[in-house]
């Protein structure tokens, strides 16, 4: 490990108890960085026999991002793979909070977790060591109670990570949660389940062992000059958060409307964003480990059981799906939907999702009134207040809806594929491809299924990210072809570079880009990386996740939009009439990825990329 | 019924041996005229509870085209309609040949089939009734000895469509063959196959009952003028049939190379087309009833245990799967592969699609030499000579391959399905919608899958076909998007005319178009339909079959092309580079169609064509 501190990964196998500590090689950290990066060489090499998900020898990997918990700006990320047991492929979640970094500071970088207990349990991980331990007592409790429970027990600076019934009751899209109420999430592809299946209810890491640095001097300057550009930048963000967009988003044709049915929801967009959460309902501001931004929020709950009680704010993400997607127009709805999300370890851009093919089926006549236990209409807030619970566990129409869009669909039966928004199987997060043509090809390709942190070529085509800072010039606009596989693969590279560096997706709109992340990665830990470098392991990153998924059968097939995305063009708004040619960019994204007719990546693709050792 | 001859059904019921003979009510004829119209009433008025393809509840509707038999030109036209066992939704065949007029003359305009029976038989149609015949003598013959044998037996006057092999085998692209080695084809959905289930081994229709005509004098000179103007327009089919046209298809770029990977193939074009099989091994030519045309050829089988026979030459369809789809220049083995596939009976296309697919599959390692007890590789004749046999008598791989394309990739697995060219289960017939983009949208709506009969719209592009009779105006090149929905549509709506009408589409090659079918039918029966009619009715017959889909649960999700023909482009030639727009396309289809969000036909639509009296 060529940089100070422990580079040590936990191995422990819950069905037996066993418990083991070992290296880290530092070759691998040069090679995959962190986080998913690191994550996905082990799960790939490891586990090449595809345990299924809810298989006890399917590993949950939880790791920190490679600069994860040192003095970077953002550099608080951590992340969780796995193979997802909503999509059947290959799963991962990343989160901010403070869970990663203290981690590192329990002396480990990692943690495999195999097998199954037969007794609820939780891990405690400290520079001692690791102890499983009995959380009897915890099951069936949320997120927020479990987090405050056993970090009075373990220390107040303990961090925890926990599953809340959704996790154990194995909804396939439950979340993890990172810091009670302050309710960060590992959100996406059920890695709560799995948690849960393993009956793992929470990892509490503490410690206080400190990491060195190489040039810690130089680092504390050149972040000090970079933490201005990016305050500056990413002013918007702190002042009101992610949700503080949904106005300008809207006015883009970008905010999905009623299932993506929709065109425009202007009135409503006012109604439903961060920016009338901060001036009605605001708590407080607070950051993730590390981050200058200050994005994240703290509200109020305005009504319901924990009424009185603060909660996080929802995100952009949460507030689309709970607003415009949905045709809620009740912003405390919103706010309490996604409170109960947080508190029962539902991923909240799953949930809303779900929760509008919900009302669909409703409309469709697919789902009835004694199914659900009430009415499911178009913005009606109680809908989105309800069913989280009736999903968390798995009551009436909940048990179906449990598992995801797609099967639902299969289950209910009917015309409801039409209305199952999803890529891969994972439901769509709640940036148009019809606003962002380039978005278009990125949902098709991401590797987890219809990703919002994969592509972000919309924070290029819009201005919010400098292009030239990825080697790109802009050669059409957002809805052309020209370009837009270009633009993809790079993003996609370097968001796969900035999950396994360990660092927040928004320096971007901070303007940082790649050579800055070289520039830090290099002070911090005296390497020699240069854009080429760091680009390069983008790339390897990203091949060795479809190779995953190729192993289990995903190719061109599967690259692709579902069909009201790729044929219902959105009606008015900003994006009136548009859809994307979703073909003509896949087979330039194919081309330039160097993958064959069957979307697989070619031979000397992968000899290039030097992923023989992870691929055998 | 308003023109003179029997407006008669008969209905068999297999299991109990009851024989029904019934009215059409006249009204049906104006409405739905009559083939896969009058039998797509029927099936979708009486059989909404969509009993499973191979339930002896399941129809096989045989009904005579509205014109079939009648003497106008191409007037020869009948069809079968069915629940497909290799689509599972809408099935229909259409065949030239003389069975269909005799089948008139029989006194019968159709035949439903339903129920079972315990031994194969066969069914005698004549003036003087239905008779159920035992057949067991005949199982197992194929279709040539078949025909042959029942004719004697009949009469030289009776015309036979009879199952070979496969149908017995329930081959799920079984077809049912015409006259003999005549050789025409109930090709495409495998009714073979529910005729094999059936224990139906043929029907033989004989009689004299001449048909009365509203003007005979006046059709006798408008059909003596228009044959003229037919003949001189379509005199390239009557010199070297349909595959007199293999090279100029494929420096169009629109001949499939090495199932749908190639772009070119110019050399092998050369050598395998219908010019060569005329000038080297016709034996003569000869028409379907009341054809001026006279496209079909007769061959000299040149190898194989029918070495010396004759045999009917293989079409544009059969070369181009037997040529350039599978790489092979021998055109000595199209000749026999075709050869055998008319006795085994056996859809020449599927077959085709089948054979690429599997030497796809041994290509990746998914079929072995010893699943097919031999190789298959591109371009070896062997492989086309040898697979039908298999297939047809479900021996080794020919097992899996005799369920079509998407099932035998399901079956499979590994990445099968990336090479499984289907739209809908039915696989692809052989022109690209990359050179000519109109055809991707009729691809992906036409009814009962990839079909080459429904859309035709090349014919307009390529100039054969004048757009102006269509009221259709080219605003775009071949490569476009604009106004092709347009022109799939009132493709789809005339060619469904045709069909029903009992006419062959080779007559838009002789410039015909609905104003000269609205004449013929005029006269010939005293209506006096008008375009807008005609056309309202093609639309009807569209919307009626669309409708029955829809009911089995297809909508927008199914109305897609294989990813290989959608992310792929043409790797040089007349098409190089080429990918059709998708999704804007079947954004403007459904547009002007009227379909919903979910390609539904709105019940305002389905009110105009009133429709309500079949879709209660």
């Amino acid at each position: 490990m060529p940089h100070g501190y422990n580079g040590k990964l936990l191995r422990i196998d819950l069905s037996s108890g066993k418990i083991i500590k070992e290296e880290i090689p530092g070759r691998l950290y040069r090679k995959y960085l962190g986080g998913s990066g690191l994550g996905g060489y082990y799960l790939t090499k490891e586990f090449a026999h595809f345990p299924e998900p809810f298989s006890p020898e399917n590993p949950l990997i939880f790791i920190a991002g490679l600069l994860c918990g040192l003095p970077v700006p953002t550099g608080g990320k951590s992340c969780v793979v796995s193979r997802s047991p909503l999509t059947g492929i290959w799963g991962e979640a990343t989160v901010g909070g403070h869970w990663g970094a203290r981690l590192k500071s329990s002396g480990h970088d990692g943690i495999i977790v195999t097998g199954e207990s037969d007794e609820p349990v939780f891990l405690s991980v400290s520079p001692a060591g690791c102890e499983i331990l009995p959380a009897g007592d915890l099951w069936g409790k949320d997120t927020f109670e479990t987090s405050e429970i056993l970090t009075e027990r373990i220390g107040k600076k303990a961090q925890v990570a926990c599953i809340g019934p959704a996790g154990e009751n194995l909804v396939r899209y439950a979340s993890i949660m990172i810091g009670g109420d302050d309710a960060r999430a590992l959100g996406r592809c059920g890695m709560g389940a799995v948690m849960g299946k393993k009956k793992l209810k929470a990892i509490v890491v503490s410690g206080d062992i400190k990491m060195t640095l190489a040039d810690p001097e130089k680092l504390k300057a050149a972040v000090r000059e970079d933490t201005v550009l990016i305050r500056e930048a990413a002013k918007g963000l702190t002042a009101f958060g992610t949700s503080g967009a949904v106005e300008a988003v809207e006015a883009a044709g970008d905010l999905p409307i009623q299932n993506w049915r929709g065109g425009e929801w202007k009135e409503g967009a006012k109604l439903v964003n961060g920016k009338v959460v901060v001036e009605k309902y605001l708590h407080k501001h607070y950051a993730c480990y590390g981050c200058p931004i200050v994005c994240a929020k703290k509200a109020v709950v305005p009504y319901g059981p924990y009424k009185g009680k603060t909660g996080h704010s929802p995100e952009y993400e949460t507030i689309a799906a709970f607003g415009g997607l949905t045709l809620n127009e009740d912003i405390e709805g919103a706010i309490v939907a996604n409170d109960l999300c947080n508190r029962l370890g539902l991923d909240t851009i799953s949930t809303g999702a779900v929760i509008a093919f919900a009302m669909e089926a409703y409309e469709n006549g697919l789902i009835t009134e004694e199914d659900a236990g009430r009415t499911l209409n178009w913005g009606d807030p109680g809908v989105l207040v309800d069913l989280p619970h009736l999903i968390a566990y798995r009551e009436k129409i909940g048990d179906v809806l449990a598992e995801g869009v797609r099967c639902a669909a299969e289950k209910l039966g009917g015309n409801a594929e039409e209305f199952a928004i999803h890529a891969k199987g994972l439901e769509f997060p709640y940036h148009d491809p019809r606003a962002f043509h380039s978005m278009a090809v990125n949902y098709a390709t991401a590797n987890r299924g219809a990703c919002h942190l994969e592509g972000l070529t919309y924070f290029v085509e819009n201005g919010a990210f400098p292009a030239e800072l990825i080697k790109y010039e802009i050669t059409s606009d957002r809805f052309g072809v020209d370009g837009k596989a270009d633009l993809c693969i790079k993003m996609q590279n370097f968001m796969n570079v900035l999950n396994a560096a360990g660092l927040c997706k928004f320096i971007i709109r901070g303007k940082a880009g790649p050579e800055k992340v070289c520039n830090w990665i290099n002070l911090a830990l005296g390497w020699d990386m240069d854009y080429d470098e760091i680009m390069k392991i983008g790339d390897r990153l990203h091949n060795l996740k479809r190779m995953y998924n190729v192993k289990l059968g995903i190719g061109r097939k599967d690259d692709r939009l579902p069909s009201r995305l790729a044929t219902w063009a959105r009606p008015g708004g900003g994006a009136d009439g548009q859809l994307p040619h979703v073909g003509k960019m896949l087979w330039e994204y194919y081309k330039l990825r160097k993958w064959n007719e069957q979307g697989i990546p070619e031979p000397e693709k992968l000899e290039e990329l030097e992923l023989s050792e992870a691929l055998i």
